[in-house]
């Protein structure tokens, strides 16, 4: 099943998607939910993102090839983790598949990270790793923009990575995809830039899940993004990022300057 | 007015303090809100956080002798922050006055902060530094508890910051307390541990207000916990911790062990 999220009269409201087709529902998919007959046109509509998480987790580093290339451009030595400590991202920054992600004045160095994303549907706390993805409702695709001299100047990644746009996510969440079967492609104006097996992760969204869940509630509607592998071009305004991920969907994103 | 939040028939609600009584309101303080008729006994409510921010902001290092006596204890010089970088904590870890904090398994080293939070009434976006305050509801007070052996191990605050519990804020936002005039005090079992001018910042709450807007949204119910002065005795289950703010009240909760 493929659980979106869009504008229907001015208001959010979840959908599931079949075929070419959305079917609206009353609630969402975590509490409770019931059709309303409203069948909308899939590429009518505006997509949101597929959830706005109570909190918004997101793994930094957790593929070898992306720390190690990144290492090489400082001239230091890659510093790979040794245990799955989570961090964060801000909601302000969330916006759904086809909206624009808006360069902010002054940044020069934006990248993309395409990254899968676990949503979690229903609380998890003390898990251990067999039980840990009975706990997640899907995948969605999320793209981790990031301002590369912002993330280090800054003390911290909120314009970096939180600025308003930057955290494209979508476009819905897919209930059956496997991780294992997964390959993660991102495309920039068409191009393939790179390519990788999505679940090739350092620790693993079950490890993640598990250990998180010794110290935090895990709540319905918490996403946890997974990170990426490989590196980015530097972006520029009018160029289109898409991020295919097998058994999702591709979430496509066009950049512009600030207006 | 003082803005709290409460349970009621285990429903969350929000509700106007009038001395010793609370009125409880359908609606809430930032989209528009109609008294119930209901009042009930202050002493007799459970109160929970006063909001549920969409985005959790955290000032980390914002009050010079906190930054020199975390340095002086590593040996290593004070490093004053030369811009306004804001962080995030969690809401999974959001508990209310009079709640108990959980010490996790494992956790040795833990601390209190007492800071002043400042909680976004109105949309912000692009307002100068004389604008900024015309956008905060009011303020309240938070508990930034930290365990400092996780805080320097991990890469991240997530267990050390970010621990279920681990993020007291209330009682109630008050909408008329000045933070000219504020002073914070905190107590350990009822003896004063530390008594700082709240607004001794490095930067304050407009400078922070106003740089933030520059890059993302300030949406209504966002928190900014704005940093702490000082240091904390390890603390102990059966501890209790008092935060008084001039002009706000007082957040209180005890610490217990895990069970």
């Amino acid at each position: 099943m493929r659980w979106c999220r869009f504008e229907e009269d001015g208001r959010a409201v979840h959908g599931i998607v079949e075929g070419d087709r959305v079917v609206a529902v009353e609630g969402d998919p975590f509490n409770g939910h019931a059709p309303t007959g409203r069948v909308h046109r899939l590429s009518g509509i505006r997509l949101l993102p597929p959830v706005v998480p109570p909190t918004f987790y997101a793994v930094g580093l957790n593929y070898a090839r992306h720390i190690r290339e990144a290492a090489d451009r400082k001239g230091v030595p890659a510093d790979l983790p040794t245990q799955p400590d989570v961090g964060y991202r801000a909601n302000n920054a969330l916006i759904g598949h086809g909206a624009d992600i808006v360069i902010p004045e002054g940044a020069t160095r934006v990248h993309y990270e395409g990254e899968v994303v676990a949503v979690i549907g229903r609380t998890a706390r003390n898990v251990s790793e067999a039980e840990a993805l009975d706990h997640v409702l899907g995948y969605t695709i999320g793209n981790d923009v990031s301002e590369r001299n912002w993330q280090r100047s800054d003390r911290t990644f909120w314009r970096a990575k939180n600025a308003d746009t930057f955290k494209p996510m979508g476009p819905w969440i897919d209930t059956e995809a496997r991780l294992d079967r997964m390959e993660t492609i991102v495309r920039r104006n068409g191009e393939e830039t790179i390519r990788f097996r999505t679940d090739d992760m350092i620790f693993g969204v079950a490890t993640f899940i598990s250990t998180m869940s010794r110290y935090l509630t895990l709540h319905p509607g918490d996403v946890i993004w997974m990170g990426t592998d490989g590196s980015s071009p530097d972006l520029q305004a009018g160029d289109e990022v898409e991020i295919e991920i097998t058994g999702i969907g591709t979430l496509r994103n066009r950049l512009v300057g600030a207006s």
